[in-house]
């Protein structure tokens, strides 16, 4: 319950330029803006970032850039996720060695092949460099059939597991992770829209898209909100709650590319097809108006 | 936000003697307990209360015992969902013509109707009576598949409505409802487990099963959490949650026999079935273990 | 393989007056109409026979009813499932001391009890009387987790278990079934848009709504099928699956209603609520061009 | 009703060598083996084939291979699905450049992204060719919400769209897409263990995994079947389906492995992983027994 606080960690928006390749100056810009604003650390190149979109070797490159332009001003926790198990060993141990702070993996992919699959996945990229290795739980991707003290047994019984990304609405199951791990398990919550509610469930940190554009009022009200301002952490999650919902329903990457340009000068490009490929272009005021919607409701005096 | 706020009320146990039968001698005995413990309201005959098991007439003479002994010392939201439209409609009026200060009703039962049938059959339950109408949102029973403005819409279309009993773990849904209905919908949360996290979305009160046994706690440490104590919160909901979940796994209805008698003196006898029938007895001391767990994390100084 | 099929079953209607009470005169009628077509037998009071939404004691009305109205005339099995076990088993008993030849039950309703309350229901029920006993897979009340094998043996552990009514698209599932408990289960397949396909699965009869209407064609295409015509029975299907589509899209009972009048002169009534309330009115031309375009399916050469 | 059969298609395996990459050797031999059998075609490169398995240039490598290793003998059609759009795009054109029949692409993999953004990648990879564009329908990754019209329809704007691959166990559905959209839509079914129940739907031909194996029988039996022989197709299909079933639970790789040496003397090597790696070996009699049943099936005179 003492345990030392991560804060708020985006997953890190990979900008592309306009040939789809990654763009460095932009990347570096972003780096700079997170860094400035002391976020808890990156989460870089998971589904936010693209990583299964991009070929090994530019996600090798993305990932070192990012190692290296954060030059340990933060923790860089690097998403090696992949289709083939032995791209993301491969992924797993060029991190390591580039000083990556920690990896992380999704569940198998495509295949529906069950969580001893996912297992033995799990293990060989655990198993793939010394780094302390966080499962990525996406309940898109894979949910886990057992009992939540099977799944923890499972968890620990990974090389060098360290923690998970609990991207799923349940707020009991990750409570029940916390309850039954303890500290052998750093969790954070993946689900933007229950920021506040997860920190109830035990778990040190958040990661999420949201934070690359919202990373401020969100760290500022999370950690708030755990000091006890209820009524700031509620007002400010209705109205977050609502915000993600317009962005999803209006094109998140649209969304984000004129959000990010707007507030931050940065030109986060059009993501790798299919992403974004049936977004409306948003009109500016609408996302002015959401970004400073979340802005006021994190200022709101309690 | 500044809203009263309405309190914690058991899923009211319907206790029954050995032949099956409404036992109003311990139901009396419940009654004074409940309103001792200075709870918010009593919600009869739900899941919990085994109301679509038992005969209309039965349902009847329980509402109607439990609005006269209660008399008025708190509110009784009188749940009247049955398989076929007309009993719901007919306990409605029979509610209403007895006292009771609202009803509630869950969606429609085991026909796979879809929304438009379930809304019908609120509508006529709505317009059964005067009284203020409480759907029952029950995610194991019905989910509905539009956005949460159609939901919100087509809810404020019912005649008398006043609210909604969520009994679902989706706080994502739960906090859009609230934000886009807003006062016009009084808003219980369902689900025990994530008592504390649904306020923050803006629920005026909880309704659930282990309000019967760990009332005073969880009304205390609810209104505690809500008042900015984050930490005894958290801390009571982790313990909470894992008690809910060892309950669950060992036997809901025979750990409510033995730790209602151990506990209040209460005899709630063995339910209908097939509730109950495949659980094996609970030992006293694992009972009276789990009783002190949530009472002690209530308690815990914070 | 060789054994005697059973060949098509109405899930029979059951009538209702202008006061929603069974409706004898009608029902005698349409009893008639199954008879004189050689139908296979009779099953009542099933999901399209309304015995969920009928009290107790007029469920025992139909069933005596049909018994002594058939007369041996043709096989009759009365579904007995319940919300409260109890209702079951008196039901189960009723039949029995009418003349039922078997009985059938669904799992449990509502309450989310899971494959051993289910299995521990259909044990009071087919322990209740001497008939054969029929459980009532059906897909949207409940699944079976575990393998094929586990299903079967725990099917077979049920006393007086004859067989099943498999209400399910899943013809895997059946398939394997049928090929782990060969003789010792009799199946039915219980989705009439999939009634050959069935027959693959090695089902022995078929049992559904639309046989009402159109016994007479179904019971001839499906045994052509069996004997060789493949040909007729593909063609058939695709027009009878369409039929269905647009009879479910545009309102089940009203469509009935109107066909069951132009067809037979039988009245059927209108539904208990909730089934039927949000159904429009079919048009007489649209029902009998319904009712003509799967007659001529059956009826083409092959 | 009386176009021509396309009869029966491999998906066809990627033999690999010891190091996981393309054992063209192999893969020679395969495709003669299927060549002589007279099966209808081949579908390469899909999830059997470990087509998102491999880098781009391997498949491509791969794709070449077989083309030309057939030599118009039979039709080719390549499955190019992958992660990102542009990668299906650039395969289709490679396809198309080297002569192969047809392309197939599932849908969006990975991202939830919804029908919309599923067509648009279909759209970009129907048109990156003037080939004839299968839709790869696999019920694991999508399903489309909208009703079956709405459906043939999208499908039928799509550019050199000539047809589907339905793995998926919902027969009415399949149904359904025939009779809507007649011979604009060529559909095969996907599904081994519903082989022949699927031409009760309409369907032109079969493509699956286990016509690597049992290509011979499956054709005889499907030719039959649709010919009039009801009873064979039956016996047949029930052992087929428990073979099936057999295999999927003792490792399907391991399985195919051991079959495809002893019955064709081909080796097909280990799969990548995710694929195999829990698997545990079959010993040979219990594979040439599984082989010998479903051969014997297929023999039983009618």
């Amino acid at each position: 319950m003492t345990t030392h606080d991560l804060g708020v960690w985006p997953a890190l928006l990979t900008p592309l330029d306009e040939h789809g390749q990654p763009d460095f100056t932009q990347l570096e810009k972003l780096i700079a803006c997170h860094v400035s604003q002391q976020l808890g650390g990156l989460y870089v190149l998971g589904s936010t970032g693209q990583g299964v979109l991009l070929p090994v070797e530019q996600r090798k490159s993305v990932a070192e850039f990012v190692i290296n332009t954060v030059a340990r001003r933060m923790p860089v926790m690097v998403h090696v996720g992949s289709v083939a198990t032995d791209d993301a060993v491969e992924l797993a141990r060029h991190a390591a060695s580039k000083g990556a702070d920690s990896i992380s993996s999704v569940a198998t992919i495509y295949y529906p092949l069950g969580a001893d699959y996912t297992f033995e996945h799990y293990r060989r990229i655990g198993g793939a460099s010394d780094l302390p290795f966080y499962v990525y739980h996406l309940s898109a991707v894979n949910r886990f059939g057992g009992s939540p003290r099977e799944y923890v047994d499972r968890l620990l019984s990974l090389p060098n597991i360290r923690g998970m990304k609990f991207t799923d609405g349940d707020l009991y199951q990750l409570g029940m992770l916390h309850r039954l791990a303890g500290d052998r398990l750093q969790l954070f919550s993946g689900a933007d829209e229950l920021m506040c509610h997860a920190t109830l469930c035990g778990v040190q940190g958040a990661i999420g898209t949201f934070y690359n554009l919202w990373g401020p009022e969100c760290q500022f009200v999370r950690r708030a909100f755990m000091q006890g301002d209820f009524v700031r952490g509620r007002a400010f999650m209705l109205v977050f709650q609502q915000a993600i919902h317009e962005v999803l329903s209006g094109g998140t990457w649209s969304f984000l590319q004129l959000a990010m340009r707007l507030r931050y000068g940065i030109e986060i490009g059009r993501p790798r097809p299919p992403l974004g490929t049936m977004e409306r272009p948003w009109k500016a005021e609408d996302v002015q108006r959401l970004i400073a919607d979340v802005q006021q409701a994190a200022a709101v005096p309690s």
